[in-house]
């Protein structure tokens, strides 16, 4: 007879950058590794980048980052930004990460996200 | 016969501003009026300012940022401010902006909007 | 026949410390105070130190706070600290408070307590 085992949690969880400076920036993608390997793979993590956080997503701050970045999109967390920023800075899709996701306003999406109940981090 | 749509989720988030610095008391603001923008006037939003974050609603900030804090509390947005950081810096209510809302703490104010489910954001 | 009254909710809450600056520790000390005053004894509050934040509980930062954290953890707040920081740090539980909760992950223990319904402050 099997042991029964209780369900784990399923942890989902936002994370704000609305940050430049590039040890932020770093900061948030080391948090977001930490966290997934602390939770388990089936975490669903989204970062939600907008204002000054967009740097994460585009060009020269993916070349920075990019062994980093590209291991977390490969493990399934989510890249988003958001629309109004790249509006304001006259960015547009080619001008960001390819595997980013666009949501019309970063801010709104952080607050949908824990009104769906996801947990909330700010770096 | 009228199409069924399924009813818009209510938002509430708090705002958490404990900072004096210029940019990001506007970048509170701009955060907030974004909000609104994209979830829609039903939304519920308070700015909460305490420690050096009452800045906002002292009068050089006032001033400083009054056409955009004018809108945001038309628009239904509450300013509310820390009864605990008025105390400690001998503020009286006329020091303050005459529509804000005293709190006792700024900090239980946080916690107690999201026991009641509200959202979180730190500029 | 006594009076029927609303039981208080419970508030829980973790406070999110990543940074060694001392003014922000000294910060986060003070918000932890504030929010137990203003909200009751009986208040669950988790201050939880990862990255830079774990100076708080290495000996020079409890030496310097030693007064006002020695207040808090006997008041039943508890130090989580961060076992990948100390890790990374090479740090052994005899360089960190001995009052300190081990856990580990920091930035996991701030989400899976927010999924169990705490809610989160970064002062």
């Amino acid at each position: 007879m099997p042991m029964l085992r209780k369900a784990p949690a399923l942890h989902r969880a936002v994370i704000h950058l609305n940050d430049a400076a590039p040890e932020k920036i770093q900061t948030a993608l080391q948090n977001t590794a930490n966290l997934l390997a602390a939770l388990g793979p089936e975490t669903q993590v989204e970062l939600v980048a907008h204002g000054p956080g967009i740097a994460v997503a585009t060009d020269p701050a993916t070349e920075e980052f990019t062994a980093q970045l590209t291991g977390l999109l490969a493990a399934g967390v989510a890249l988003c930004v958001c629309q109004n920023t790249m509006t304001a800075r006259r960015l547009t899709p080619t001008d960001i990460h390819p595997q980013a996701v666009v949501v019309a306003s970063g801010v709104a999406h952080l607050v949908t996200r824990q009104t769906e109940g996801w947990s909330y981090l700010h770096p």
